[in-house]
């Protein structure tokens, strides 16, 4: 039988994948419990790719294209962007669990771009972290592009130290509270966006946080595992199950 | 009957109201048909009065009372801030339309962050046109605390003029159309977040049209109503018969 295949960002250790945007992919085929295998690329071989197969960019301005992308043989559908592949998911495989449950898309679509707003912190710590995790191949393409997000300075003098770190750390834990505010105020001490099950929010979260995991020292991940209330470690500890790369 | 008490802020015009804020929970008690009558206040009664009557302050930071605020005599219970008026509305009458549908109120905290950030370029133009609307016991207050958003620029010079202002209106309307991204990315020709029923995120978006058609000159508030397919004129359409002030 044929299988959705993944396409996702190679890293410099077989089978690791690292990326917090296809994570999110991989989260929602194992979450429903749907056939798949994955299929690696260096930084440089996504635009190809995408152009032979037909995925659309993801940005319209160069155009963009980036990863997640899937390809799914049993419709011939090609679809590029996490949300948009959980929407179609949610449609195609009707029988298995909803990520985006009815009527919830464009509050998903609207919480999508309130969680980009949270993340500059978390990349000022992850993008140079990730840097070393890569593929030669790719470290070149990756150092131009994130280095031009933080106006041209070296990777290696991002990741703040000091003082600076301190409050970018602060900064960071903010970004959290945010998101936990989101799920607290929502009331009767929910543990996901939607209550007791996972739902595309919770995934998004859970993509960013897994990237941590990786690219992060140990103790800077476990620390936010344990704010606001545990929130973070009870969240990747229902993920894990959701992790498999096939 | 003793009904609820909807507290909004004063304008020149007698019974006239033009709060953007107090507009959502105005909607939120008529959608749902809850009797309530409204007291308007200049903004230096605000805070006397929230403390008077124990309405929490909605930002920390100082703190800061603002309205709207509610008072449910059936309940004895003050609320402030219009998203947990809803929530509270919502709970305490469950037999009438929900505004914030089970298990999608954390969603809707994150809808309020990400349509918050689209808001500046609409603060641009209401706010200098908002001054005149007011009595003039509250318009040094607005005018103070305005000015200091536009680093003290007096609120006649922040209004946008010739290329400045063919700029900012393109601003205006990226910022609609990303709003209107959410609800067409999210499938079936959706009229309203959430299909063809009113949601908050809906009232949300609502109440700052309202806004716009009290204060902005009558062709920019009818040119918006075309943008993106004339979804925001059927919105305020729908909107017209949850306007009524009591």
């Amino acid at each position: 039988m044929s299988v959705i295949t993944l396409y996702d960002i190679a890293s410099g250790h077989p089978g690791q994948a690292w990326s917090p945007n296809t994570a999110k992919a991989r989260y929602a085929l194992n979450f429903k419990g749907i056939p798949h295998k994955t299929v690696f690329l260096e930084y440089l071989e996504i635009e190809p790719l995408c152009k032979k197969i037909g995925a659309k960019p993801t940005s319209q301005t160069s155009p963009q294209y980036t990863l997640p992308v899937i390809y799914d043989p049993s419709t011939d559908t090609v679809v590029s962007d996490s949300i948009e592949i959980a929407q179609y998911l949610d449609a195609t495989y009707p029988t298995t669990p909803r990520l985006i449950p009815e009527a919830t898309a464009a509050l998903h679509y609207a919480f999508t771009d309130a969680f980009e707003a949270t993340l500059p912190p978390l990349l000022t710590y992850a993008l140079p972290a990730s840097l070393p995790f890569l593929n030669p191949a790719s470290q070149d393409y990756f150092r131009q592009t994130r280095e031009a997000l933080f106006g041209g300075r070296r990777l290696e003098d991002v990741t703040p130290t000091g003082e600076e770190h301190v409050a970018m750390w602060e900064k960071l834990k903010d970004a959290f509270g945010q998101i936990d505010g989101w799920i607290r105020k929502s009331g009767g001490g929910n543990k996901y966006f939607m209550g007791e099950t996972i739902c595309y929010a919770d995934i998004s979260v859970a993509g960013y946080l897994r990237w941590g995991r990786m690219v992060l020292e140990k103790e800077k991940y476990e620390e936010i595992l344990t704010w606001h209330g545990g929130r973070w470690g009870t969240l990747m500890k229902e993920m894990e199950k959701y992790e498999i790369i096939y």
